[in-house]
């Protein structure tokens, strides 16, 4: 395979932990001329020998090219990296995780010294960066003509999804999909915890368990159009009246089976505060209300 | 399309509530011999028109075959419409939702009075009966003779799993299954509980999150790996430690977007303790013994 490495957009990449490093070596791969930079130079032995130059300090590798991609560990550590470098005229992508207000915050901290900002949340781990087929993608928010420009540049390590000119967007967009992630593993801990003392083999449980989710998964869909319209009842199936019903079933059987309700009751007991308020009819959106103040 | 009635098994039905209903409506289309009662005539009318018996009176109904599916509300109406009827040599198969409790003593109260037992725990809505394409099935334990026998009866409906001898084990397999999707749902509000007060369409959204917990639900299949091999070690991408480090970011994230973190706490609560154990190198599946007392 020959590649011309001079069309190719040259990278600086600072950070090279974990991330950093599977993204570094996706670009070398791609035929991006690459400059790094690390703050514990031991780190970036193994890129050199790839073909990545390697900077003396990050202003140097600042200097070195218009496009500058940071993975740091935290907002924190890049308010301390790009502290002594000059941005004027750089367009700055900065992968480092961050809350949406620190990533607003980053955003106009950049503008003022002069460079485009780009702020990413990575919907992946290291192993999935460079392989499509496992579906990692990174969101993308703040400077479309940033955005436009590299494209091409910031599809090599995973897919990209560009969702609004508010920088924060990006890690709003990153941190909602993880919470969500993270209530299905507490309700699939809740689910192993269950058969926990029974001879059933967990193995036997997981196919079954991954199907359910993926074919409830779709949900979603219903609920985001009942918070458009407003109209909480549109294409009920199961009621909140007929689900709180139900909850005593799930509390029994995690009180029998020896089950902590722990991770479950939160959220019974917002379907009966709803339910309280008199909505029975509808699906169970209107929880999502009460957790807004 | 002929049907040849007399081939096929004939069925009593107890209970045409709106599962019951729609599970008689595919017994009656595959041309089974039907029979039905319930509490309420009135809601039997409209099957007596499309071919079913209606029996006077719960003992009639069970009398009329040796083929009895039960579909009431709950474990006390199956006691309060089965006290008096004949169950001597009938094969009982109860679809009501019950525990997995409730469901042992069902089973060891059809033994004594001469039934074969089985107890199923429906996964589907009643849009979902006799529409294979829709993925919906019915969680079957007790009598594996009975299963045998009336496998195909019984797959008329709906999908057919069985999971074991031990009557409790379709309750308990529904219920493990539910709880897991409530904890999914829980955590699909919490995100678009963040997205509420920001220009951001939820069915944008939606499409998003459905994706990355379809992808994620696959996950579940290395926790019940580490389940087995009781290390907790193996296999891991982000260990505790590193997510334990994260969860700021999502608490932050809550709180600056004005939404409650009730429903992700709790996990991340178990999180901490786990690592507090010295866990920190393993995967999330330690919680899971914390849930179990
Ligand atoms: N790993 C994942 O699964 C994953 C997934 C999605 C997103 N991310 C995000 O990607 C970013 C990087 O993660 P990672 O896994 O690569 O982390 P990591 O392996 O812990 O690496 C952290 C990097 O930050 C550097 N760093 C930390 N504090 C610094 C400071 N004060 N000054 C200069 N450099 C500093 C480290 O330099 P040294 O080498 O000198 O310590 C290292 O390059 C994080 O924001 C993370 O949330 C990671
Ligand atoms: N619907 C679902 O989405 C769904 C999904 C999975 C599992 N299930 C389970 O399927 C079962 C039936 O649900 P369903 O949706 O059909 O409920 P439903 O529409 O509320 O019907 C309840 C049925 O139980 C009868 N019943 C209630 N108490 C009774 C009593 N004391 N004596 C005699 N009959 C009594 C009702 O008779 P009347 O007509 O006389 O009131 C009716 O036939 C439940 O165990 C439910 O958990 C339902």
């Amino acid at each position: 395979m020959t590649q011309n490495t001079a069309e190719k957009t040259p990278v600086t990449l600072l950070g090279l932990g974990a991330m950093g490093t599977a993204l570094a070596r996706t670009w070398l791969a791609a035929g991006h001329p690459l400059t790094v930079w690390n703050r514990t130079p031991a780190r970036a032995a193994a890129l050199a020998a790839e073909g990545a130059r390697v900077a003396d300090s990050a202003a140097a590798a600042v200097a070195a090219n218009p496009l500058i991609i940071v993975c740091l560990l935290g907002d924190a550590s890049v308010e301390e990296v790009l502290a002594g470098t000059d941005l004027a005229r750089r367009d700055l992508v900065n992968l480092t995780t961050s809350t949406p207000a620190r990533a607003r915050a980053r955003a106009e901290w950049a503008r003022q010294r002069g460079a485009r900002y780009l702020d990413g949340g990575i919907m992946a781990v290291p192993p999935m960066i460079g392989l499509p087929e496992a579906g990692g993608y990174v969101f993308y928010s703040g400077s479309p003509e940033l955005f436009e420009r590299h494209r091409e540049t910031l599809a090599v390590p995973a897919g990209t999804t560009y969702v609004g000119e508010d920088a924060s967007f990006a890690a709003l967009h990153d941190v909602a999909l993880l919470s969500a992630m993270y209530g299905m593993f507490a309700g699939a801990a809740h689910a192993f915890a269950l058969i926990r003392k029974e001879d059933i083999d967990p193995a036997a449980l997981a196919p079954l368990l991954a199907d359910w989710l993926v074919a409830m998964a779709p949900a979603v869909h219903q609920t985001a159009d009942q918070l458009r319209s407003g109209d909480y009842t549109k294409g009920v199936v199961s009621s909140l009246a007929m689900q709180v019903a139900g909850t005593p079933t799930f509390l029994n059987t995690a009180e029998q089976q020896g089950v902590s309700p722990e991770l479950l009751s939160p959220y019974f007991e917002l379907m009966r505060r709803r339910l309280a308020e008199g909505s029975g009819e509808e699906d169970l959106t209107g929880v999502i209300d009460l957790l807004v103040r």
